[in-house]
């Protein structure tokens, strides 16, 4: 089973895709999408849309998670964070994905096993969990551990048993 | 030449459409999308964007305008504005159409020629312009008010020059 995910960013989105089986967590890829920084805020978002379709495409996941987002510093960037996660959310749920949302606490809570988990600790873990030669780019290693939340979840189990099969 | 305007929100997008053939501006359609109040957020956003599209294949218009928005009252309302606006810019640069964005002061100049008019004037004064029976609903209105500006703009006017005519 596929998950992809996905942190959202107006200047950089980080994906991450990864294989349940069993109990087992396997890293498939990682990356960043930037967007052209001189492209007007329209071609930007199209640039993100555009880029997770295409990872999409090549590895038609079969779940998406995605990091709630609470801690724009003001509305002015809360606004420009809100375009480009709603661009991402947009390609997940275009290619008909079902979604889990998970608040950056959880996302520490489930791959560290402490909520306050610094920055460092999530990475260092993320690279673990995927046995990664190195710690992957900040927003890449965000988007995997938001993966892996995922593949912890219950939500994700729940969704499994109604499914009654697991992909 | 067709031009659609777009007032986002996250549970109300208003769009309208005009003609502007020389000075004259003429009324095509206006509405509300309104998502599924009780919907998930991605699922809210696939309805915004894909009710735009629906309206973009019906009246393929030439030109697209929206609001700028800067009027969040905090972080959280600003991201959840800031997902739906981004689910409709989406809409209109993936049909490949050019958006001119105006603030809620240049829409207010435009259509009333004062930049801090009363929404009512603006509302009356859309309502004269493209001589509808009556008042549009006020996101409808809102997004008419947005495609006279663009009409009025000399943006407009550069882009068709740079065309080289007048579609």
């Amino acid at each position: 089973m596929r998950i992809i995910g996905i942190d959202p960013g107006s200047r950089a989105t980080g994906y991450g895709l990864i294989v349940k089986e069993g109990n087992r967590l396997i890293h498939i890829d990682n990356g960043v999408i930037r967007p052209p920084e001189k492209a007007e805020l329209a071609e930007r978002l199209l640039y993100i849309f555009c880029g997770i379709n295409k990872i999409i495409n090549e590895y038609s996941p079969h779940y998406a998670a995605i990091e709630q987002v609470f801690m724009a510093q003001n509305a002015q960037s809360a606004l420009k964070l809100g375009q480009a996660r709603g661009a991402a959310l947009l390609a997940l749920a275009n290619a008909g994905l079902n979604i889990g949302e998970y608040s950056a606490m959880q996302v520490k809570s489930s791959v560290v096993g402490y909520g306050r988990a610094a920055k460092n600790q999530v990475q260092q873990m993320v690279k673990a969990l995927l046995k990664l030669p190195e710690i992957a780019q900040e927003d890449a290693s965000d988007a995997l551990a938001v993966a892996i939340c995922h593949a912890h979840s219950t939500n994700l189990r729940k969704q499994l048993a109604e499914a009654g099969r697991n992909r």
